[in-house]
């Protein structure tokens, strides 16, 4: 993805009433964050936010909260949500290759949508599904560990189906063709942005 | 798929040199058929025989076995090799459905090429990939359990990489567009009617 520059962008997300300040310091309980003992779902490169707000209106039984790399395109997802009143969604300005000093057993599910797919062998550890990646997920999950990975990237998710079952997962749901099988999905801009050009969106459902 | 029914096609497969008769008296000795040691292929539903075929042309030092159910097909092939001579070929005229009283440790790899995808949920027990033909499978392999396989048909794709995955197998190479990653594939007759026709082609090797 190339990045524009967006002047103040880190100065807007800090004002947000979604934004997690000083993170690290909530690892291990960040229940408190949210007053309550619901699951907490997490999707790591949330990108703009239309899938995790989505979600996050959907099942309010559910605690979100995203994970964002860079602040130009995080900056969106506050935009959006300036008008939006939800109490059961936390953004994090966080770089995911630390995230094991972020969570400590307490996420349930972790979504991994149209991630970066550093196509090119050298860069194959940067890639959110390499198994340095999935050593680090091993120390957030409170039980199972759960993850529901999506992208129209062919040679990532071929990468990413080896990857996870080459590390001990186990398929609970897969499909090579997505938007023929279900309805009412709850897209990325990626996603429908893609879809309307014809591609074929894979997923897959993975635990251990 | 829809059978013709062919006259005298179980006389003509009876003639072939191919054609192996009572092949369960064989069990654990096929080297013998072959009179030497090397590694044994096996295809179930070799059809019209193009693969099985093609793949003994090209790799003289395996022994290749083509088992299939309908003789209706088989006798295509028998026909297909009349002209032809190869010593590293036999086919059994057998349903895979007892294969494990045919085999007992001498198999080195196992192809599953364009299997009928048994749509219904109810037929599931039928698809080759099934759990209960996969327990009959681990009596047939010699040292590892290594199973190629390839179709078209997206949803027997989903469910078998799901299945060998659920059974323990490891997914040591897969492609969701077999034909964008390989040249020189050697094809069956179904998969060279379906490229033509546009359609993707999935393959995946797995092994225990």
């Amino acid at each position: 993805m190339r990045l524009r520059h967006i002047k103040n962008a880190d100065q807007d997300i800090k004002k947000s009433k979604y934004y997690v300040d000083d993170p690290e310091s909530y690892k291990g309980s960040f229940n408190k964050l949210f007053n309550n003992k619901k699951p907490i779902h997490l999707e790591i490169g949330m990108g703009k936010g239309n899938f995790i707000i989505e979600m996050a209106k959907r099942f309010p039984d559910i605690n979100f909260i995203g994970l964002e790399k860079f602040d130009s395109v995080l900056v969106k997802a506050v935009e959006k949500l300036e008008s939006i009143e939800l109490d059961n969604l936390k953004l994090i300005w966080y770089d995911a290759a630390t995230i094991d000093n972020l969570f400590d057993k307490e996420i349930d599910t972790l979504y991994l949508n149209f991630s970066d797919p550093w196509p090119k062998k050298r860069h194959a550890k940067r890639r959110l599904t390499h198994e340095s990646f999935l050593e680090k997920y091993d120390k957030i999950f409170k039980n199972t560990n759960n993850i529901i990975m999506k992208t129209d990237n062919r040679k990532l998710f071929e990468y990413s189906v080896k990857s996870f079952t080459d590390y001990g997962y186990k398929i609970e749901d897969i499909s090579l063709d997505l938007h023929s099988d279900e309805v009412d999905i709850v897209e990325t801009e990626y996603e429908k942005k893609f879809t309307k050009k014809g591609n074929v969106i894979y997923k897959v459902n993975v635990n251990k």
